[in-house]
């Protein structure tokens, strides 16, 4: 499989970095979170005065095999209809990026559709959906090599394009399943406890969802492997955004994490390459249970907690003024001295 | 004093709004926090399709006689320095209201310094700083009542060109310790529970101001008349800000409600027309010790939660964005029926 090169960033320039930041006309401290969050950009671009360029938020779609199980609320047709709906700005990640700035690329990374030729759709279909889970390995080494390889690649052209900063988002009727399967067999964490409601399951779907769960890990029983994991029951969509998350940390982009499924795609990647956490920023902590779980486990302290659960990369198009705030703090405020204004006594 | 009509919004609208809200291309709930957003932006302007125009962040500076008692680490000339700053386009209220489109005004409501003829700032000075009030009332009552009536026309100004939304900030040397007297006699907490470190000072720092707040509270005593509080311990600031949040919910505005210092304006508000909490959004809670206590008291859920401290209105305009997403997804986001996509099973 391919090889990414995470380089940890030099901390040297967070000293010159803090003192800017807190010669700055505010008490020292008081912006909080996003002082930090401009130490990290500064640190991620080694630069004084970062700059966060051509924002994308690319969104990932592909097929759940599992689904055949009767899993989600919602039939596996939503996916193709959500990525049409993607592809004429009807849905709410098209809102939210026009709203902040940010351009949105919808994947085919594995949709059960043949779309032909779709305009703006970026075909990377490795498979029409992946296996049922419950029988047989969602993907084969090869679909999982191909999977993540075109993540970078999709990652690579924004790159050159002169995108820095980069957001991951996801659609896939059935893709909590894989999440909380993958979250179980890569931290430990009860499976039960890692298993949500996702678009909305009631109690007795829930507890269905669970036994389906606890079947599958059932039949594939232990497994210490990071590829044999995958293979057994990621989803193309997030086997995709691990290799674009790995080759965005590669370029050193500034990474905008989204939801409960991202998380576990950063999970993923997070197991191969730790380094990728200095270029990774927790854009919001969702609804979906195993989310604030997953994100201790991974020592993220998410920017927002607004009760979102709806993935497409939202909670990061929502939280991205945040991050652009710590940028243009740093930039653009005068300092006590430039203003002319006291510092402490 | 003026009287400010404050109608609770009907809420009959809200169900067709909930409706609207549902039938969106994406499982119910899913957007969280937003959604409630949006109903409350719908029933405010009583309107399917709410519109947030000339959104602006009004700051309003004035000084604090108690500082004579040495309870802030910053001396009072910051104030009129940041005013400065404000006007120069140099603080953090400028760098964010600038990113997110909300235009910021800057009131002399009471700063202890000579402006002469400043361009941009808005003279409503009451007087040069509040009198110590370990010594006397902060303010007369015609004071007080100028101040309310002053942050009104500022307000009605604004609303006639066509602003529907509006956040308020302030600036001023020793206000965190006005908010507190003010905290206490109106909620009851105890006064040492209301008192935090505000720009910063350390531990002798803190133990002095408690030490300084109990003074002026033993010197006052009980108080349980509104405008005898409001005399004794606010700021021709606070003040104003009440004035102008009567006002801007009067006119039936989005009050974007900023840290603990325009917290304690809020409560004011509130303590008089309790009608006024249809119209606010509680944009962030503050690091400084009370602040969250202060928004429980009011039943108020803040949308942010990043460790900032900084007041000028930067919680409300780094939030406003999330604002905005609720009356976006509201008015743009494609239905079930117009993408084509399957409801639920």
């Amino acid at each position: 499989m391919k090889f990414f090169h995470i380089q940890t960033p030099d901390k040297t320039i967070g000293i010159a970095l803090q003192t800017k930041i807190d010669l700055k006309t505010k008490p020292p401290g008081s912006l909080g979170k996003l002082e930090s969050l401009a130490l990290q950009i500064g640190i991620i671009q080694q630069s004084l005065t970062p700059v966060l360029s051509k924002p994308n938020v690319v969104v990932f779609a592909g097929d759940h095999g599992l689904v055949q199980e009767g899993i989600t609320p919602y039939p596996q047709e939503v996916t193709y209809q959500m990525v049409m709906n993607f592809l004429n700005s009807g849905a709410a990640i098209n809102v939210f990026a026009k709203q902040n700035g940010l351009e949105v690329k919808v994947v085919d990374a594995g949709v059960n559709h043949d779309f032909g030729h779709t305009e703006n759709l970026l075909d990377y279909k490795v498979n029409k959906g992946t296996r049922n889970c419950l029988k047989e390995v969602a993907m084969t080494p090869a679909e999982l090599t191909e999977s993540i390889e075109k993540g970078a690649a999709i990652v690579n052209d924004l790159h050159k394009a002169g995108c820095n900063c980069i957001a991951f988002g996801e659609m896939g009727i059935g893709n909590t399943s894989s999440a909380s399967l993958l979250m179980h067999y890569f931290t430990g964490i009860d499976l039960a406890t890692c298993t949500g409601r996702g678009t909305g399951l009631d109690d007795a779907g829930l507890n269905k969802k669970i036994s389906v769960l606890q079947a599958v890990a059932a039949y594939h029983g232990n497994l210490d492997n990071w590829g044999k994991i995958m293979e057994a029951f990621s989803g193309f969509e997030i086997a995709m955004m691990t290799g674009a998350m790995l080759q965005a940390a590669a370029n050193k982009m500034v990474i905008l994490l989204d939801g409960f499924i991202a998380s576990t795609a950063y999970l993923a990647a997070f197991k191969l390459h730790p380094e990728i956490k200095n270029y990774i920023i927790a854009c919001h902590q969702s609804d979906e249970k195993g989310h604030q779980l997953l994100l201790e486990y991974l020592h993220l302290s998410p920017l927002l907690n607004l009760g979102m659960r709806l993935g497409e990369g939202t909670g990061a198009a929502v939280a991205f003024p945040l991050v652009s705030a710590a940028a243009s703090f740093l930039n653009e405020m005068a300092s006590f001295e430039s203003a002319g204004v006291s510092n402490k006594e």
